[in-house]
């Protein structure tokens, strides 16, 4: 597969991951070194919370999400280079749940200060097994052009 | 210190947290398992990128101020949950660094649909040991209300 320029996207055009398992071990992991809270931590302790259950941290999600984009996503040019976005956790990831990533090309705008790139506009939803959407992200990303 | 409700927070409140050095060997774990791009894993690779250097994944800053916040931020009551929020990637992470957040209540909205809480709009900058913003975030957290 070649690589992606910014030249080669277009508006509306998708893409789709391979998939992730998260295991409880991963959850509780992420959890101790990243997002410490009892309701990632232990199921027991998060059955009284909002989570109802185990459930792993949404920047966990959000980093499991970056692992299939840059293992199985397009390929860009220059590799998958954020400068941000915006992101939302609507169901939580369970242990056992095994994720992919569909994305779309939403915006492709040409820099004016730096004629050698441009900024995507990505947007992606990450979706469990059971088609749930657990989470959904919009990220800016920056390319380089054809030919620079 | 006594956990903090929705009702307990004012609009223009500030917070600060602790601080967590990000060591070279951090970053190329987390990225070895989230985000294996070579400016990510190996400073040589790094040098003729975009990054010039090894940086961290943003998503890795991401879940460090995650981790500050958790363990020496504001004590909320039922923890830091978040619905999402808004990310950005300043300048990167390095090894080395010395991050810690300080943060702010943008703004404080009592859920309609659900009178026992709110949604708290927060925003936090990420800064390394030289005063510069690696990340600002501005995340929507739930709260209970007091007495509910």
């Amino acid at each position: 597969m070649n690589l992606l320029y910014f030249d080669d996207l277009k508006i509306g055009e998708g893409f789709l991951t391979g998939s992730h398992e998260v295991t409880e071990a991963d959850i509780k992991r992420f959890a101790g070194e990243f997002d410490p809270q009892p309701f990632h931590l232990d199921d027991e302790a998060a059955r009284g919370t909002i989570f109802g259950g185990l459930a792993a941290s949404g920047w966990h999600t959000a980093a499991i999400t970056m692992r299939l984009l840059v293992t199985s996503g397009p390929r860009f040019a220059g590799g998958i280079v954020g400068a941000g976005g915006e992101v939302e956790w609507k169901t939580p990831t369970r242990a056992g749940d095994v994720l992919h990533v569909e994305g779309e090309v939403l915006e492709l705008i040409p820099s004016k200060s730096r004629p050698d790139r441009g900024l995507v506009l990505l947007r992606s939803r990450t979706l469990n097994q059971r088609g749930e959407t657990v989470q959904t992200l919009t990220a800016k990303l920056m390319l380089p052009r054809r030919g620079a």
